[in-house]
């Protein structure tokens, strides 16, 4: 999935003005004592005192309710979070029922037999500090208010207790998902069930599992095995793990839908089955990222036949109503040289290779549809006459989705939320579904927006770094997809973000305990001093974005390349970085300077300046630090130029213009990538300078 | 298992002469590029040049040599864990087999079937730059082998190499065990297998399962359900899974000893089985720790034949030749009361409690012998006319082992390893099997001294914060058991041990992620800055030692307690006050006072000093961290003493007495534990104190 970044930055800016405007209901809240809830629900009313959480604590379902199978599963999920969250044992001794329970919990009828999309989500949660209540429609509902009610519940000064408080929720959108592609590198069934955890803690409900591409064919396969025996370098999941995922994610209320990428990104099919493709093979599984040339064979009679069965056989396997069938980037070349490709196209009037792969997207999704599904696809699957119930996945953006929706079709966002592209969480949040061209749409044609998808896609990730490029970023995407529209406060998002990640964390989550331990990997023995050196710069560097890691590559990454550089290691966004230049720009806000503030940014500064020194030892025995010596240089030089300008803003006198384009030109030179990553404080040392070059005294009118 | 004291201390005083005089191999070798091998090995020889690991890295079994079924597992383990290591992906894709691997690999003869004591445990590992071999009689050696070249292979300027070597090694001791009690807080069984994954890192070949006690009887017994079904809050492990662990431990070389604690220590087996006690019951699981009453009836035949049918089934599961039978701290309270016991003690001649202890031991170990096994119990089982073959754990010291070794009989030493009484890692390293008594007894009785092992007693770990009590220390222990007996220098050993624990935390073990989640819980939401100074105090305390805990607890501690406190969160030993103590030491020593050095201690003394203020809006608002406001306070106390200490060493003027006299007082005050913590930093900051007390200049004939 590659894309443009045209259409986004339009996005970004509309969001940002809105968010400047309207006062969101977290803001708000944030006048009481903080909640750190994400997403954010519909309606939350705190009132007076809390409920403690102590090993008394119990919840039982209310006898007169409906009585789900699901639900003491999910109780006892609960109570196993809770004892994560507080320490306090809550399931593993039988302790006396009492005849009521701390808190009760009512469902009032069944869910379906296979969770479907749009069904109803909603529940209302009540705290008092004698006890509380769950209710809910379905279990659905009451699945999301017991994570409502983990997150509410915090360290006070007399104990864990939550809030009194009322909270009414449903969600904005129906299809709130994310993808893991499990085939650029292959990702143990483990890790997808925490992160599966992970989803439900922020209220997602599908798993959309990218199966096939041309690096890896992952699923069994007992109809055509050399599907997976020859194209998956035996790292597949049985038939019977896929199943133990379906029933793992069913109990926490989130939908499986599993892709089949064709008929491009389809290689590793091709080592097994070389008679799928259009081309004469024999094909090897791909090694290399990128669109490949390899597609199946649209003409071929027995391409459908084959294809029939493997739907047949994978349709039964996964039990969601949706089953995504690809569908991106053909690039159309093996078409273009097969001889009897080009008398078919010419014999069945199809004009280019966009209407052959028409043609062939036609013919798979009657397939799909006579085994009794309904096709999702990326946006290529979106052609003249195919039917209603389909749902179109929106890579390139608002506009292809706006105009689906105008033809009265479904369809679901991603551009915007590529969580491999590395932008900040802040970037991904303003983009919105209804962004754009969908904000121009009518009441009906806009209900045919059903939300969005974040995507993993795998190339730069493994088992070991994955949690972090997910989290917590996912988290504020999933608020964007669940809370009312005008959820936008950047500031209030990163605050409860910070609390929501070291929750997330306890659910065995690795997106924060990963890091250290690449870090020593790369630092091997090191003192202290020199790990925290180390540490010092990783902290504020990230890794190049977009698709910019590839270009600035010194050698052809491919499946096998080692992902343990530091640009594998480092957060993708900066959390002290982004703190830095929150405080320059409070800093250089106020009227008057603050004392507290600018010994906060000169230890800051000073730190950086004297760090290279430091680290210097540790690059001269490890080849992974001696990569970012530059960086570490450039680091040093932000310390010594951000100091500067504070002594020029301190003396109230500007600095000289010669001085200002001195710095600004090394800051420029200091902003370029260096080993595929970017020194984050550049920016905030270069407003540093702009204000030390204006000068000025004071103003004491404006001060309080 | 409660001790004294008193043997310990003189241990340890001796250890401390002997390493003072020894120069160890590790020290040697630190004069070359340090290796950061542990334990360390017998024979250790260093050449020129490096062997690189890259993706080209293979090793490949002799084909003339003896293939053990353990081979490839064995094979596949290290090049996961060098992938681990290094972040280069080495057993994942299929490689071509060139004609000669980079490694060879073998083994010279079959193991037995049930890995025994005393096998053949040595290797020869041989690297140069062009490649490298390993060899060994057995498996077991060859997996000792790649272990220790494992722990050769660091990050270099020129991408991961191991050193050109040549490492001969075989093991001082053939018992070398850590036993893990899961029956006062269970452990899981993934959670044993990371720590089996430990052992085999640290080459410890036993490993001692506690499976029964008062507060839990662990093991499915088909035979007698109800122990299992009533005697452990359905946390127990099944069969099914006892079987899984002896064989992943089998093929890491690691022997699985069951214990099944008895007369004493048995509570939860009269729960479902009342019939087996001493006292009339009924019987429920016990909640508290300590030594309690109930215990089995020796005088009844039904006992015999209970335990005759349990040993039969165990021992069919248990295929190790020991099985330990406990044996310890029976305070015979329910026989001093029942007239039944009484008058058969009078019957058979059995003068007091400890002969009937004695009798019933007779009994149990001819069972044992009956169904083919050797027993093993604690110091009380060894009792006049035992068999030759059985082994004494002895929990009560060096005296009472070199007692058995005089007499012919076998033993290991666990006094002095118990790893919950937070021991630093130089004290436990300081004991030794041969220390003490037994130092003073014949060649072929020092034979009898077959090792040693660690113990974890579960009184105040959980599945959380359990690695965190085993690690590293537990590798001390293990280079103790294995190394020879002069390598002993603690200095070499904490540089080793910094490397070897990163190392293991790529294994799975969470001794070291552990920390940071505990320490949000306890922080809930907080700032940044307030969380570092929650980190900078806690990072400078240590629970207090031996069994100190029951005395100072609030409340009486239970199995349901919440081991949710700081004094869970913290590890046992403080490495930032351990650099500390060190650098004021260096400090102190040095003729001139080194200004570096001077400034080094002045930012850690400002940092302590300023803290509190820092950590005191966060004590306002959790419970957990209220707990530690005064050895908060005590910190800047010692911070502000110390920065005071160090004003008049700086001047050469000597403080005056009555300052001294003012802050030793403070300080004593200081060094009394606080919330069951003890602040470290005391100790040294009084040498500071002692010093600014001494006045005069500076030596300059002294200096170099």
């Amino acid at each position: 999935m590659m894309q443009s970044g045209g259409v986004r930055g339009a996005i970004i800016l509309g969001m940002l003005v809105v968010a400047g405007l309207v006062a969101t209901l977290p803001m708000r809240a944030q006048t009481q004592p903080r909640l750190n809830l994400m997403p954010w629900p519909s309606s939350v009313e705190t009132g007076a005192g809390q409920l403690r959480i102590d090993e008394s604590f119990s919840i039982l379902p209310d006898i007169h309710g409906y009585r789900d199978p699901r639900t003491s599963g999910a109780i006892d999920r609960f109570l196993r979070q809770l004892s994560h969250q507080t320490g306090i044992p809550m399931h593993q001794f039988e302790r006396p029922i009492s005849a009521k329970a701390t808190f009760s919990f009512s469902i009032q009828h069944a869910s379906k037999d296979v969770d479907e999309l749009g069904e109803d989500e909603s529940y209302v949660l009540q705290i008092t500090p004698g006890g509380g209540s769950l209710t809910a429609p379905t279990i659905l509902g009451a699945m999301h208010g017991l994570q409502t009610l983990l997150q509410l519940i915090e360290v006070t000064p007399d104990g864990f207790a939550a809030p009194a408080a009322t909270i009414r929720d449903t969600p904005r959108f129906p299809w709130r998902g994310l993808m893991i592609d499990v085939s650029r590198h292959f990702i143990p069934i483990d890790i997808l069930k925490r992160n599966i955890d992970g989803m439900e803690a922020v209220k997602m409900n599908v798993f959309h599992w990218h199966l096939s591409e041309n690096q890896g064919f992952r699923i069994e396969s007992k109809k055509f095995p050399k599907l997976h025996e020859m194209g998956s370098d035996a790292m597949f999941y049985t038939q019977d793990e896929a199943r133990d995922l379906i029933n793992y994610a069913r109990e926490r209320g989130i939908r499986v839908v599993p892709e089949f990428d064709m008929p491009g990104h389809s290689t590793a099919w091709f080592v097994g089955y070389p008679e799928l493709a259009s081309g004469p093979g024999p094909y090897g599984i791909e090694r290399k990222w990128g669109v490949f040339d390899p597609a199946m064979d649209p003409t071929n009679e027995k391409t459908y036949k084959f294809l029939d069965e493997l739907i047949a056989e994978m349709t039964k396997l996964f039990p969601d109503h949706y089953f995504h069938i690809g569908g991106d980037e053909v690039n159309g070349k093996q078409w273009d040289v097969n001889p009897k490709i080009q008398a078919f196209m010419k014999s069945h009037n199809l004009k280019n290779n966009e209407a052959l792969q028409a043609y062939f997207s036609g013919r798979v999704q009657k397939l799909v549809t006579k085994h009794g599904k309904a096709v999702i696809g990326w946006d290529e699957v979106f052609i003249p006459g195919v039917p209603k119930d389909i749902v179109i996945q929106s890579w390139r953006g608002a506009a292809s989705l706006a105009q689906a929706a105008s033809q009265g079709y479904q369809g679901i966002l991603s551009n915007g939320y590529y969580l491999d592209l590395g932008w900040s969480t802040a970037r991904h949040y303003a983009v919105d579904p209804m962004g754009g061209a969908a904000a121009n749409l009518t009441p009906d044609q806009q209900k045919l927006i059903l939300g969005g998808e974040s995507c993993m896609w795998s190339e730069y990730v493994n088992a070991q770094n994955i949690d972090s490029r997910i989290w917590p970023r996912n988290a504020a995407i999933a608020e964007r997809l669940w809370s009312p529209q005008n959820v936008t406060d950047p500031t209030s998002m990163y605050a409860r973000l910070h609390a929501v990640s070291a929750r997330l964390e306890l659910l065995e989550l690795t997106h924060q305990k990963y890091y250290r331990p690449m870090l020593q990997r790369i630092a091997g023995s090191s003192t202290p001093e020199e790990f925290a050196a180390l540490r010092t710069l990783t902290d504020v560097v990230e890794p190049v974005k977009d698709y910019e890691r590839e270009k600035l590559a010194p050698a052809e990454p491919t499946s096998t390349t080692p992902l343990n550089r530091i640009v594998d290691a480092v957060p993708l966004e900066s959390d002290a970085a982004r703190r830095f230049a929150e405080l320059v720009d409070k800093y250089l806000a106020a009227a008057c300077h603050d004392a507290a503030m600018e010994t906060r940014l000169r230890a800051q500064l000073t730190l950086w300046r004297d760090n290279d020194v430091r680290l210097e030892p540790l690059a001269q025995r490890s080849f992974l630090v001696k990569e970012v010596m530059q960086p570490s240089v450039d680091l040093s030089a932000l310390g010594t130029t951000g100091l500067a300008a504070l002594d020029f803003i301190a003396k109230g006198a500007g600095a000289p213009d010669s001085w200002k384009a001195e710095q600004t030109s090394a800051i420029q030179q200091i902003q370029k990538p260096k080993a595929q990553l970017l020194l984050m404080p550049a920016g905030a040392v270069q407003r540093l300078v702009d204000a030390a070059t204006k000068g000025g005294s004071c103003d004491v009118s404006k001060v309080q």
